[in-house]
């Protein structure tokens, strides 16, 4: 029997209820979800799922950092297993669908899948990410960079949250870190699946339904400081200056005329200054700013990134001023899984429904599961691309059109 | 007998002396000096000038607000008033010559004219002004804008400083404002004399030892907004950005360019930014600038800001983004005496001192005088041109040219 015959019924509901029903655990004052790593509200929303999973008849259980399994273990004997599944935990005060979506599409489509069609031949695996967000602790990733290995107790041994609580401590305290679950670290896995919100206006604004990853973004991340001399407003001709904030502007300017120059897709972002001594009547001595710039193809990313440079260096010659570099992120693109895209491309073709092969120029847990065995990506639109906050929004509709993929994609994968 | 035919004699020891005493008075741990308005040590500053200007036969009176005057009566009866000095607090840390060099050669020269020339003809007085800096309370030249009569108690009924002591509590501790001193406006003024420390370069680029000022520059200030949108520095494409620092970058750079073109003396600064969210991988949403623009001419500044309006209406139209301009402050141009100025002019060419006509891009006692009556500004160089700071500083044989001139100028205004 193929999967296009039994129509799955009255999602539409379902799906609206259970965004309620997540987003319940650390709803904000503000309407949005607060579920820091290891805190109550993330601790009662793990066990929500938790209950949820067994109710739907998978078997959940835990591992030694908090990540949250639902396994529906397949029929063929030391059957791999299809990965699926996203983070549970939230930045302060953010919206409903990031991370959540995933969680609920998994949970929806095994279920129905189970329900439907039984065991599956190969095992399926629902997953609550235990972090991803970097917003409790300095640490992004730690979920799924657990599964994957390259994340270690040697990586949190010395971090703090915001109230000097030590990352050790948070998670004792929520049960984990002592060795009463399995390792984290899995090699049964056949690939990764995640849905997630795009959390940019793409989709909606191309009116496609579905973006199907092929790569996400490589990131450079630096700090750039000008060094010139501080002087008085009113004393130091213009021809004599060494200003700090004059060459600073020049600088952004140039770095965002190549960004366009260089390709429709690099994208690079200031989106901190800070200036000293910041006195309205006193020549900037040292202004710093950050520069964010990303694309999916590493040498591009290279090639740009030495071309500004040289840029910079001119430009603060011509100023008497001078500029340093400081390079404190360099994430490399990671390709998703071919394959398992195809399988979703030629579901979309057949159903006629549109999408978009695109990249992701945010970070998923896509991207480090991406380094370590064949993983998929797929976007459902973000209203306005508005994320991280309250007013994060998806339409039940486009939830449906996810689910319903999922449903298929899982089912030529493990059926 | 010409002024000429007696050498001023040991000025040079002398100079450094007083420099050195009145920077006792307030002497910071690095050496620099802090004396604010009313505080004990500007009142111990001020007895000490008071005492000065007694052994020096001059006849000592504070005025309500604090001023002190060393006066030295005219010969002619009804004598009008030649006013000379400068003002006697400091900003915090700063150096032993802004300011305080103006009050010691005023000491000095009429010390000097009286010893050798006996009582002039019309009224000389020496002044320590109470306060110019604005560095304790938000409000500046209030010792010479009480003489002119453009402050009163009024404007000052509801500052306080920045341990919330109130202005009107501060005088009154020290002595003033009680009406036991004669009211600080002044009817009788011929002109006013102020010799200061250049705080900018120029002079000792140019290796000029005199600046004579024609203007003192008009000053408009200008609090810079602009407003965008705030987005996801990944996943929203360059050319749907509405990006507040890229437009402001552009603004900037603009506004640079267009004040080299303008006027080789026209002068603009962007010395204070803002930015929201300032966050490295969110596009920021608001930018703001501080914008300082300066030109001795009242007519060229009103153009410059309606040209550099224009522009910014281009651009920020060109980037989807808004912006507002806040014009806190809008200093006129002030014209110094020519008359007064052409005496200076004439002993320095006679003498072969190299000297510069120029104006001040600075603010200074002399621009509220000016207002009011015949006032000329006279500059020494300041080394490296730093100022309010304890690194402040004019080689003694420039301070000695500036006195040997104020002596002179005197003479002729005065004998």
């Amino acid at each position: 029997m193929g999967i296009g015959e039994k129509k799955p019924l009255a999602l539409f509901t379902q799906i609206e209820e259970m965004v309620e029903w997540l987003a319940s655990f650390g709803k904000s004052q503000s309407n949005g979800v607060t579920r820091q790593l290891y805190s109550k509200e993330w601790q009662a929303a793990q066990q929500a799922v938790e209950k949820r999973m067994e109710e739907a008849g998978l078997r959940a259980y835990y591992d030694d950092v908090g990540n949250l399994f639902g396994r529906l273990a397949g029929r063929q004997e030391n059957a791999s297993t299809i990965l699926t599944g996203s983070h549970i935990d939230t930045v302060i005060d953010g919206g409903k669908y990031d991370g959540a979506y995933g969680i609920i599409a998994s949970l929806i489509a095994v279920e129905y899948l189970y329900k439907h069609y039984g065991l599956p031949r190969k095992n399926i695996e629902v997953v609550s990410l235990c972090e991803e967000e970097g917003s409790r602790f300095p640490m992004t990733y730690w979920g799924s960079g657990s599964i994957a290995g390259i994340k270690s107790f040697a990586d949190i041994q010395d971090l703090k949250d915001a109230n000097g609580t030590p990352f050790v401590e948070a998670m004792r305290q929520a049960g984990f870190g002592q060795g009463k679950y399995p390792q984290p670290r899995r090699a049964d896995l056949d690939c990764f699946i995640e849905l997630h919100i795009e959390q940019g206006e793409v989709l909606e604004r191309e009116g496609k339904s579905i973006g199907v990853v092929s790569h996400i973004v490589g990131q450079r991340r630096y700090n750039v400081t000008v060094m010139g001399e501080s002087n008085h407003a009113g004393t130091t001709p213009m021809g004599w200056r060494k200003d700090a904030m004059h060459t600073a502007a020049e600088l952004i300017q140039v770095l965002m005329q190549k960004a366009k120059e260089t390709s429709p897709e690099l994208v690079t972002t200031v989106g901190q200054m800070s200036v000293e001594p910041n006195i309205s009547n006193v020549i900037p001595r040292k202004v710093t700013f950050s520069m964010d710039i990303r694309h999916s193809d590493e040498q591009v990313l290279f090639e740009f990134c030495e071309a500004v440079c040289k840029e910079f260096k001119l430009i603060t010659s011509k100023h008497h001023t001078e500029f340093s570099l400081y390079n404190w992120m360099n994430e490399k693109p990671v390709k998703m899984c071919e394959k398992v895209n195809k399988i979703s491309e030629s579901i979309l073709e057949r159903e006629g429904i549109p999408f978009k092969k695109m990249t992701s120029g945010a970070g998923h847990d896509s991207q480090v599961f991406g380094q370590f065995c064949p993983t998929s990506l797929l976007f459902v639109p973000s209203h306005k691309g508005i994320s991280h906050s309250p007013y994060e929004f998806t339409r039940t509709e486009d939830l449906e059109k996810g689910i319903q993929l999922l449903i298929k994609v899982l089912y030529e994968l493990a059926y």
